[in-house]
């Protein structure tokens, strides 16, 4: 689905787009030493993969996440700018890390080839949006993004405007028995985005069920101010 | 003027919307432990309600204050996201906290029905907007968000693009004999909105002379960018 | 090109609008006191200009700086709000400080009559936007703002979505022995934008020439994201 190519016009840089969410993936092969130093990136590497959006902070993140696994990088930096193109959410700039062009070139081909199916269970309506993530085994990115345990179950639940969110949350905590990581809210967590954002860790079937019963009632309360939350991937959770 | 329901579809959180802002209001009667304690609220309290939105800060802050007076809650967390859906402002996230649940469903049914009257001084041109906010007797959400002295008069004075909210606060500053809180702008006090907002306190009609004062300039500054400044609702100043 | 008057209605403040970006030029000839305390202000200044804007923070930071230079004004404050009206960057708000309101006046005309021209390299796409600024000499306010030394060449490249600023750092870094003074990105040194920003110093022609060639590289990566980048006025690099 991504658009892939070696180089456009010289710009080696290049590797390919997602079809969603303005996401374009490239690679650095030696970083400018004096640049690195400025990058504020968690340990220097030579090579550097960059997966970047306009919207979607959780999809781009669980794509690189499944990446990383797979391959010899490591993420180095994840930043969430307080866009959407006017929604009430994150865009996203991930950095991944690597001794080799081709080690971090083949994570950011991977993540983009991933990105659509983690927009599966984004719904969208004009007031607000929904997102849900879940993975049976969390990594390295969602440890550093969002402090998921590595190796466990992590599931991702987010309303907006955030106060669904805040309703979404209760209800997954209380449909099984997971942990709370941490609770996001536009003062606490995000780049001031309108959203109540749950992240939750344990036992992969515990997990699952927590995000499954937060999204159907977020289905419901942001049905309220209108519009039908509709999502442009099928569900994948 | 809102649409009130116990229940949707067996979803007992929902109380119900306002007709602008995208504004929902909820409530939560027992919260789950662990999620209470990820939710950064001043004081713990059994049962919440949550009025949420995407446009609009000064409006249901106002609403909630009215609100709280009534009943037998209290404003637990205000957070103000950098929203208003591509604007210039900011939206909400108020979280009430009562002892029982009915108590905190009053409270958000009547900031509900407030928030009509409370968008009649907010004027909207395509370049910005304007918000004129005054009460006569400030109560302890206008403390908690704003530093206001409670049971005095407080008043808000804010203009987009910023500049605009500068002259407004100088100008409401000379025409009465008030008190300046704070001024909040771009990188103090707000959430990177581009709004400049003055708060001040004082005797009523002084309160009230300087938002008249300020409203009549932000309105002749806004129209220079083009459009005419229009309210959604009827002034209520 | 901007609409310059001296008065509307009586609003004496008011001085011009320039023809993009809802850019706002206004002045106070004797702020007040209490609110000149609570405005943030690096020194405090009887009278303040004002330039204020929904879009663009470069373009009017370039543009007061060179108004700065010839007048006997210094820039006191440079805020960033989270802007664009939906898109992926900043807009600005920016005082300046005189001793005499006719100083202040003079400067804030000039600048608005230098912002088109500061447009003249911001390129724009559905996706995203570039923006590139050059000066030979920079003043107080690039100073203040980004750290420029003053009376050296000072450059700004920019890209959104953040990544391609990442490529276009690094390309610039490589095509001319520039001093990088800082990378801006979405969590670091932005108001949580979606842009990656290197700011560089040095002599005139290598800055010069390493902004021209992070445009050329800045201008095929944002094209694969879709539609032509396109500049509202000449390009003046």
């Amino acid at each position: 689905m991504s658009r892939l190519s070696s180089s456009i016009n010289g710009v080696t840089e290049f590797i390919g787009i997602a079809p969603i969410g303005d996401t374009i993936g490239m690679a650095i092969a030696n970083v400018d030493p004096e640049l690195l130093k400025n990058l504020h990136v968690e340990h220097p590497y030579r090579s550097i993969g960059i997966l970047s959006a306009r919207t979607g902070g959780g999809p781009q993140i669980m794509s690189m996440d499944e990446a990383v696994k797979g391959t010899n990088t490591e993420a180095i930096s994840v930043q969430m700018p307080r866009d959407t193109k006017g929604g009430a959410g994150h865009g996203s700039l991930i950095l991944v890390g690597g001794d080799d062009v081709s080690d971090v070139r083949q994570a950011v081909n991977i993540a983009l080839e991933n990105v659509p199916k983690h927009f599966g269970d984004v719904y969208n309506t004009p007031a607000g949006h929904l997102e849900l993530q879940y993975t049976a085994r969390a990594s390295q990115v969602c440890n550093l993004a969002f402090g998921a345990p590595e190796g466990k179950a992590y599931g991702l639940i987010a309303g907006a405007p955030a106060g669904i969110g805040v309703v979404m949350a209760d209800v997954a905590m209380k449909a099984a028995n997971v942990d709370a990581l941490s609770f996001a809210s536009p003062a606490h967590g995000t780049s001031f985005s309108n959203e109540g954002i749950l992240h939750i860790s344990g036992e992969s079937g515990a997990v699952r069920q927590a995000v499954l019963s937060a999204r159907e009632v977020g289905i419901k309360l942001l049905t309220q101010l209108g519009g039908t939350p509709t999502n442009d991937y099928p569900s994948y959770i």
